[in-house]
C-alpha cells in the first residue's frame, strides 16, 4: 500500500562541516522526508540511503496530483517492505546534489552567490557526516537500518564502518567498496562531454549546459543497464521515424538515450552531476585504512548484501570480495547474489525478488 | 623480419559504383599497400583488411626515418605469418575513410569543395565491393586469404559470403555478424560528443572539430579495453601532479584517455569516424537475407573465427552464434577461444597467441 502524501523538510545547521579533504563547509541545509513514526524507544528508525541522482523523495506524493510517486515507492508504506507501520522511515538528499542539501547551486555565504565551483569536493564520508548532524537533532541515537542500492550502498557502508555504533544493521545493494578503473573511465568521459559544453562555463552558467549534461546522463545511463536488457527492449530496431541510410537516422536505442538525456537536463544539476560522480569515483571503503580488513575491523552491525548478475558497472565479483572479507573477520554477513538482465539497476526493478530476503533479514535484527 | 620500405599507392577507378542504400559513390580513389610478389598463377594474395580507424599502411616503413611501422607490422614480412617471400600482402584503405581512399574529406567532383555531409552513407558490404575494383585492377580472381579483426572481420565476412568464388579461406577476428544494441550505444554516445561540438559545424569544419572527437575517440578506447586490462594498467591511481580533492583533479585511466583522445585528432578525421561508425552499427552479415542460415549458404572458403574472452564489445558468444550457424550448414570451419585480458584490442596484440593457429589454418588451404 502507498504511502500517501507526504511533506519535505529543510532543516539547516549553523555547524561547520569539516570534510575529508580539509576543508570547511557550512552553515548546510539538509533536505529530508519522514514516514511512519518514531517509537518511544527511538529505536525503529530506518535511513534509506539514495543514489547518484536520486531525491529525499523516496515514497508518496508531494500533493494528490504529484504525477510520480517517490523514487522508490514500492518498498516504502503500510504492509510494504519497509513497513511504516512498524518503523520510522526517512531519507535525505546528500550534500552535493541539488535537491534542497547544501551543494553546488545553494548560494555560498562568503560570496552572496551561488557556490559553483566554489563548491569543495565531497566524498560519501562526508555526505554521511552530515547525515549523523540530522539523526542528532531528530534525537535517534541508533539506526535499526541503514539501506541503500548504488551510491545509497556507499553510504551503507560508511555508516557500518564510521559509525558502528549507530547503526543495527546495513543492507547494501549493487555496489563495490571501489570503482574499477573502467568504472571510473566511464564516468570520467561522462564528465568531459559537461566539460566539453561552451554553455557550461567552467560552472558559471545560469542555465543548465543542456548538451553536455544530456550527453553526460545518456553515457551514465548506458551503465546502468545490460546489453541483455537492451537487447531485450531495443535490440537492432531502426527508427521508424528515419531511414536506415540517413546520416542523421537512429537507432531506437539511440533515441532512447537522447530522449531520456535531454528529459534529464530539466530536473538535474550539471554542477551537482559532476560533484557527484566524482564522489562516486573518489569512493574507497579502505580510505584512511591499511587495507579492507582494517577498514572492516569496527563493523558491528549485521550486514545484508545484495549483488546482481548483470551489473557490469559494480559487478558481484567486486561485492563478494567485501563479503569474503568480512566473513574472515568473522563478522554476521549475509550475501545473496540475484540473477538479472537488469543491469545496474536492477537494484530498483527487483525488489519483489529480494523483498522476502530483506525482510527475514529485518526480522533478525534486535534494535 | 620487418618488411622494409613500402610505398602506398592510390589508384582511381572511374566507375560509378552502386551503394547498398541505392545512392552512386563515383569515381573513387583507393589507397593501397602491397608486401612480396604476386606470382604466376596469380594465387598467393592475401587481402588485409582494416578494423575503424586503420589504414593502408599495414606494415614496413615509408621511409627509413618513419618513427612508427605499419599498424601491424609484426605479422607482416619475410617469415613472419603472413610471409612476403610466399604471400603477396594486400592492404587497402576502406571508402569512408581519410587515408587516402575516397571519403568525406574527398573532393566532391558535382561541387568541387569536400564532400563532408554530402557523402553518402556506405556500409561495410560498399566497402568490400570497391575492394573488389582493386583486385580486378591488380588482376586477381581469387584471393588466398581474407583477413582481419574487428570492422576488418567484418569486411572478411562480406568477402566469404557475397564473393565467395573470390576467396580460398578467410581468417576473421573478434567480429560480430551484427553489434548489439550495447556496443550501438556506445557509438552512439561517441556520435553525440562530435554533434555537441560547436566547431563542428554540422561537418563544414576547416579544422577538425577536437574537443568532440578527442572525447569521441575515449569513449571509444574504452570499448577497446577491458576492465581487467585497465585495472592492471592504472588501477585507481590518482595522478601525481594532481590532488585528490582538486575538482578538475584526475585519475590515471582519465588522463590516459585524454591524452590519448586530443593525440588522435591530430591523425583522424571527425567525419570520418561517424561515416566509419554509423557504417559499425549498421553491419548485419544477414542484412538483404531472411536469416543468418541463408546469408551463409554460398560460403566456400574455409574459415577461421577468434574470439577473445574479455571483448565486452563484440562477446565471444556472437562468434560462436556465426560458428555454430556454418556448422549446421557443413561448412568448413575452425574456432578458438583466446584467453586474453586486453578486451577487444587483443586482436592486434595477442599476434603471439594465434599466430601459429592461423599459419597451419593457412598451409591446409589450396589456392
Amino acid at each position: 500500500m502507498s504511502y500517501g502524501i507526504v511533506t519535505e523538510q529543510i532543516t539547516t545547521f549553523d555547524t561547520e562541516l569539516r570534510l575529508e579533504s580539509g576543508r570547511i563547509l557550512g552553515p548546510i541545509d539538509i533536505a529530508y522526508e519522514t514516514y511512519g513514526t518514531l517509537n518511544e524507544a527511538r529505536s525503529n528508525a530506518i535511513l534509506v540511503t539514495h543514489a547518484w541522482t536520486g531525491s529525499a523523495h523516496l515514497a508518496g506524493r508531494h500533493s494528490e496530483d504529484e504525477k510520480r510517486a517517490g523514487w522508490w515507492d514500492e518498498i516504502v508504506g503500510p504492509g510494504c517492505l519497509l513497513d511504516t507501520d512498524r518503523y520510522f522511515v526517512i531519507c535525505s538528499n546528500v550534500i552535493g546534489s541539488c535537491f534542497g542539501s547544501t551543494g553546488p547551486t545553494s548560494i555560498n555565504p562568503k560570496t552572496g552567490k551561488r557556490y559553483n565551483l566554489a563548491f569543495p569536493v565531497i566524498t560519501v564520508r562526508d555526505m554521511v557526516k552530515a547525515q549523523t548532524l540530522l539523526l542528532d537533532r531528530l534525537g535517534i541515537e541508533k539506526l535499526f537500518c541503514v539501506l541503500g542500492g548504488s551510491m545509497g550502498g556507499m553510504q551503507a557502508l560508511e555508516w557500518a564502518t564510521q559509525y558502528p555504533d549507530r547503526v543495527a544493521s546495513a543492507v547494501v545493494l549493487a555496489t563495490t567498496p571501489r570503482p574499477s578503473a573502467q568504472a571510473i573511465s566511464l564516468n570520467a568521459v561522462a564528465r568531459w562531454a559537461i566539460f566539453n559544453d561552451p554553455t557550461w562555463k567552467k560552472g558559471e552558467y545560469r542555465k543548465n549546459p543542456k548538451d553536455g549534461l544530456a550527453l553526460a546522463r545518456g553515457i551514465g545511463h548506458i551503465t546502468f543497464l545490460s546489453d541483455e536488457s537492451m537487447t531485450a527492449k531495443f535490440g537492432r530496431r531502426f527508427s521508424a521515424r528515419d531511414g536506415q541510410f540517413d546520416f542523421f537516422g537512429q537507432f531506437e536505442v539511440e533515441r532512447y538515450l537522447n530522449y531520456n538525456g535531454y528529459n534529464f537536463v530539466d530536473r538535474f544539476d550539471a554542477n551537482s552531476f559532476l560533484y557527484l560522480a566524482k564522489a562516486l569515483d573518489l569512493y574507497d571503503v579502505a580510505a584512511g585504512f591499511e587495507s579492507m580488513e582494517e577498514a572492516f575491523e569496527p563493523v558491528r552491525a549485521p550486514i545484508q548484501f545484495f549483488a546482481f548478475t548483470s551489473d557490469w558497472l559494480y559487478p558481484p565479483a567486486q561485492t563478494e570480495e567485501m563479503v569474503a572479507t568480512l566473513q574472515n573477520l568473522g563478522k554476521s554477513v549475509e550475501y545473496h547474489l540475484i540473477t538479472s538482465a537488469y543491469g545496474h539497476d536492477a537494484f530498483l526493478l527487483e525488489h519483489q525478488t529480494f523483498t522476502p530476503m530483506v525482510q527475514s533479514f529485518l526480522d533478525g535484527i534486535k534494535p
